[in-house]
């Protein structure tokens, strides 16, 4: 790439970056758009900017910046903390990488002349045959041999026959590593203690007295519940309180959403019928509506009181389904309740049966984090569907982009005009036929590519997990691979992947393909530079001024939404995207792990990215998302075994490139793979324990503030099996007294 | 090889089997035999064949067939059982697929004509290059164009061009592999229930009360003993009953094992003492020995007083070093003891601390199981010693032929006679210098793999197992895999392998391996049947006869052993030596799996191995073995996966076969390796939980028969840490009486 054109796109994504934050500035201050800033506070009560005191500009920065680990986990969850936690984590090694890797390994690179060299030689000759002609022609292929831009800082620029400056360049290689052990090591470290103070915190939790059981056999001498309670009350006598079946709900759960369109309804009239009543017209106006095909035909009647007899029905009959679904319709899993901590953890972590695929038990999920669906997916049927969702995902992963090319080259505009004849009127129109000619193909792209996430996800639903927290886990670490699969490699390899494509078929092995990773890496280094400049400037920017959110929030305020409750829920940021953020953010701590040695100029952008995210997603997490469900911790060892995944992939590139380097010492890379696996192993078995399960040690301290039976079984009772509260029946005299 | 010396080999190895039969029926009749021949009834104190019946010829082969598993279990163990089990599953592996593979394979092979084609061809025009060149010349390497014997009943007498009878073969490998699965399947879940049985038997054993914790955090404000016992009362309050540090015993074991030769000597001299009081003299004749330097130098002393006095010094000694080592040399182990089943199978399975490097808990083996050395082992150093273990291991497994090669070629005649001159004087007495120069190299490979099970032993060791069961385990799963690659893979690709590894190195991949593996496989058909039959014939003959260990008895008998005590020592065989019969077994196993389509002549032979192998070993397991302990059938799992394993060998030698015939649906095996995966992942998820630890299930059946706290603590208390019953006390009157 150019460096003029470098400079540009760099110059062209910080303008708007800036734009963004000004507009953010300007936007948040305004109370109206308070519950699309500030909705985390909202919801959780706290108080807002105080208008009357004057804000110095850019406080969210110091804000975010003065905020406690602590403060982060009461508000944004264990969860939200464990995915900051990603940011610091990259900040602190990228940072100790650059440390030995700005101040050495660029000046070696810098005073290098390699470049002019092959720049010289191609002048002179074109296509001549140079010694390291492979890497030659790698060049060749992208860019053309002319080097601009950063090239000359990095690695390529250091002749082959340069052996000294080349072991520099091994050193950062190890010193990378270590750092990476180093800091994993101890952030590890850190999450589980975390982690264990937030399980043994002294106001216990519904879910730390909950064991989810599932698999129960079928026995045909007792209902299920009867089975559950003999089996426990025999193991755990005194600690054993009572047992939830989970239930086929279908049905009931029909009436239950039938029974809150109604609520809704009412609540609406209810709200239509007080803004009628204005000065002029104190009685106001009651609502009425036809009852059949949306309110077009059928006989008029009272909207208030039609609402409430429907509802008065309902109720009655959710009752009777409720009553009967209690009974009939047990099957084989359920939560089970203790009535104290240790027991609980014990029980959840203890193998029961002796047969593997019966009474298999494990900790409870929140009760709002259950997937309720898949609890019920008998043993073998989740083996089937694990099996089949890992070839989806595989031949997904692998294929994806094929089907993506086809459809991008079908999609054109000719192609389109036979097929939808209508295209031609819009065709007439000029410039919207220029556009659309030139924007069709990327536009079928990206919805593509933008339907991904939720394919993964619904893969992963199908999968049969337990809980939403472990579908995201699920979810984010299939679209890790597909990003890493498609987008680095995809990117890094390019064409040349295509172009010796044939070549490889003919001779596939370990060798060629690290030969082929280490020749495509350095043109595609000034891409990813430019790649992570828009992503840190244009979507932090976007992130933080939530422009989309805002105008869809007021869209919603002024046209959709009549009650408070509705506003309140369309206002609702949810929580973080797990499923794509950790992803994206882990495919620039790979592209910078992988170039940090090779190009080090990676990695004050990749340290911008995660500087400014860090600042961004704290202001985010103590204002904006508000966390549903907090699976306490579980993200971390997601992100860490891929933050290993990210750091293998860097140690193999750099034994490729060391390769083409023709680097007689190269084989002094290979304890590094050996080493990351090693280390997997090793925190695997020291670490990964306590995110399974409650350690009993850590579900020993005691208790002083624990939920009452009575609650934690009302908290894990489905919405719809709750006893409804007849509030509605003082709505009947209402109506008999008019 | 040709069908002469074929039959010659297989008659030979025939009458030697007949002639140690006869050896055995009538050896095992004398009564001076029996200690060899029925070690474990007369350890057991069973009732031992009656002299005065007339036994009829082969009786022990209508017992050993008449024997139930409960038998079997009750007097070799579950263990025992679990090595016979190995002995039916093979058999009714191999027998239902011989049911297709005999009548079906043999008949259409038999009628082909495909290697007469290829004699012809290779009469007429030596060398020529014909189709299917490959296979031809992988044949010509071997045994030349000379097809004899049973290679006409082969696959290899299929043309290439016979599609339909190549079905019939494709067939045959997926029912091979079917008859495996299901077999497998059901004798895995067998086996669970027979463990589940004796877990939860109403006479409860002490290890089902016990736990071992190791890697016992260091804490200065107590003894690890006060830190064992706050830290389970807190956790098992009612349950836990007390525990047994481990502890350094190196100086405490050197006293007690010095204690125990001067007991053994008292008893030689008391022994010699009473054997002198004959009639002529009844006073005897009181031994005496001199004191030094093994009884050459020195005063002259009574030796029974002596001995008492040393003993008497020792055993004080003892009991001093017994009191300082209980409290200064505590170490980070311990064995806990809890009051029920339930409880202890809890905690053996509990994850109780946050950092998995410290209370790692997991069932306590069975107390002569417990290996004492490797308990105190700390963390790390363990998980060094496991890499740097596997590590040797592998180069062990790949380049062990190469310094064995060596050797046998160092120790010829002609380099001996240079290094040891001494060799000269032997050499020239003819007829010996002619077996020397024959047999030396074939004694040298011979010690040297006689030395492996040893060495492999040795390795697991350091490994820092903490059972011997499981030490045992982990060295036959090596030997295995040594055998694997070394016997059925070595002989396999022969010579080929050594031509074609230069081609190999250049073009390595998944691919060139299959189709070297195919092209050898039919050539070592012949060589494998012999291999078998020998095992069979001889290997069994001998196990039965037990010829040598009954010349080591009669030997021991005769000029070693003074008293009862040691000669019982003498006598006992030990328990079975699975780290080298199951590798050996499962070698024949892995031959006929993968030769059982191919070449299904070798079916009968296995069958026969199995079948005898069976009856002989059943015997050995009512009559001889002695085992010391037992792991409760954990050797299953073990031999599960191994199984597994030569499935998968076989399956990818089928492949590969398929390819070299040019069979174009040969595609339509991949999906046989891809299922062997599948179920080893589906038997692990629903089988082997329970061999691992106890399930809450199986431990709370109620205990009628139970140890005593005291009593099982002192089971699990080192021998050297017992207080000495102090019976010496009396013998010092018996000295001052003189």
């Amino acid at each position: 790439m150019e460096t003029a054109s470098f400079i540009t796109s760099l110059a062209t994504s910080f303008s708007i970056c800036c734009a963004l934050l000004i507009v953010y500035e300007f936007l948040s201050r305004q109370p109206g758009n308070y519950p699309v800033y500030y909705a985390l506070r909202q919801s959780n009560g706290l108080d807002l900017p105080d208008l009357a005191k004057p804000r110095r500009p850019f406080t969210w920065m110091h804000e975010a910046w003065q905020a406690s680990e602590t403060d982060i986990i009461a508000l944004a969850g264990l969860d939200g903390a464990v995915y900051l936690s990603l940011f610091e984590t990259s900040l602190k090694i990228l940072g100790y990488t650059a440390i030995f890797c700005l101040p050495v390994l660029i000046p070696l690179s810098a005073t290098s002349h390699n470049y002019n060299t092959l720049d010289n030689l191609s002048n002179s000759t074109s296509g001549a045959t140079v010694h390291g002609s492979d890497k030659f022609a790698a060049f060749g292929n992208m860019t053309g041999p002319s080097f601009g831009g950063f090239d000359r800082f990095a690695m390529g620029n250091i002749s082959n026959h340069d052996k000294n400056r080349i072991w520099a360049f091994l050193v950062g290689s190890y010193w990378l590593s270590v750092v990476t052990y180093v800091i994993l090591w101890k952030k590890y470290k850190h999450i589980v203690a975390l982690r264990s103070s937030l399980l043994s915190s002294t106001k216990a939790q519904p879910e730390d007295f909950t064991v989810l059981v599932h698999d129960i056999p079928y026995d045909k001498t007792m209902t299920h519940k009867e089975q559950v309670d003999t089996f426990f009350k025999k193991l755990y006598e005194e600690s054993y309180e009572k047992c939830l079946i989970v239930m086929k709900l279908k049905k009931t759960s029909k009436f239950w959403k039938e029974l809150e369109r109604f609520k809704q309804k009412l609540a609406q009239s209810e709200a239509k019928f007080l803004s009628s009543k204005t000065k002029a017209k104190p009685e106001g106006n009651r609502p009425q509506h036809r009852t059949r095909f949306f309110g077009l035909f059928g006989s008029k009647v009272d909207s208030i009181n039609y609402f409430k007899v429907k509802i008065k029905d309902l109720v009655a009959k959710l009752e009777a389904e409720q009553s009967r679904v209690r009974i009939k319709e047990q099957e084989g899993a359920a939560f089970v309740f203790f009535n104290d901590r240790i027991t609980a953890a014990t029980a959840a972590q203890a193998i029961h049966a002796p047969s593997g695929q019966t009474w298999r038990t494990m900790p409870a999920p929140q009760p709002k984090d259950v997937v309720w669906e898949n609890i019920l997916i008998p043993f073998y049927e989740r083996l089937i569907r694990q099996a089949v969702v890992y070839l989806i995902v595989f031949l997904t992963v692998v294929f994806y982009m094929i089907p993506v090319a086809f459809i991008s080259a079908v999609t054109t505009w000719d192609n389109l005009e036979i097929a939808l004849p209508f295209m031609k009127t819009i065709g007439k129109v000029g410039a919207l036929h220029a556009i659309l000619q030139a924007y069709l193909p990327q536009i079928a792209l990206s919805v593509f590519l933008a339907l991904l996430p939720m394919f993964l996800e619904y893969l992963s639903k199908l999968e049969g997990l337990f809980s939403r927290s472990h579908l995201i886990r699920a979810t984010a670490g299939k679209y890790f691979y597909f990003v890493i699969f498609n987008v680095f490699l995809g990117v890094t390899l390019g064409t040349t992947l295509f172009n010796s494509l044939k070549r490889l078929q003919e001779n596939l092995s370990f060798d060629s393909v690290v030969h082929l990773l280490g020749s495509s890496l350095p043109p595609a280094a000034s891409f990813f530079i430019t790649y992570i400049s828009l992503k840190l400037f244009v979507g932090y920017g976007l992130e933080l001024s939530r422009i989309l959110p805002l105008l869809f929030y007021h869209l919603n305020k002024k046209f959709m939404s009549k009650t408070e409750k509705e506003l309140k829920e369309a206002s609702n940021p949810g929580s973080f995207k797990f499923q794509q953020n950790v992803p994206n953010d882990m495919l620039v701590l790979t592209i910078a792990l992988c170039y940090a040695v090779i190009a080090p100029m990676v990695l004050p952008f990749a340290l911008l990215y995660f500087g400014i995210g860090w600042l961004v997603l704290r202001n985010q997490a103590l204002k904006v998302y508000v966390p549903s469900f907090d699976s306490k911790g579980r993200l971390w060892p997601h992100i860490h075994v891929r933050i290993l995944v990210a750091l293998l992939v860097s140690q193999l590139t750099m034994l490729g490139y060391f390769t083409i380097k023709r680097f007689v010492y190269t084989f002094l890379l290979l304890p590094l793979p050996a080493a990351t696996l090693t280390f997997f192993y090793l925190c695997q078995n020291i670490f990964y324990c306590p995110f399974k399960v409650t350690p009993l040690e850590t579900a020993s301290r005691e208790v002083t503030e624990m939920p009452s039976i009575q609650e934690i079984v009302e908290d894990y009772t489905p919405t719809c099996l709750l006893q409804e509260d007849n509030t509605y029946d003082d709505v009947e005299q209402n109506e008999t007294e008019k």
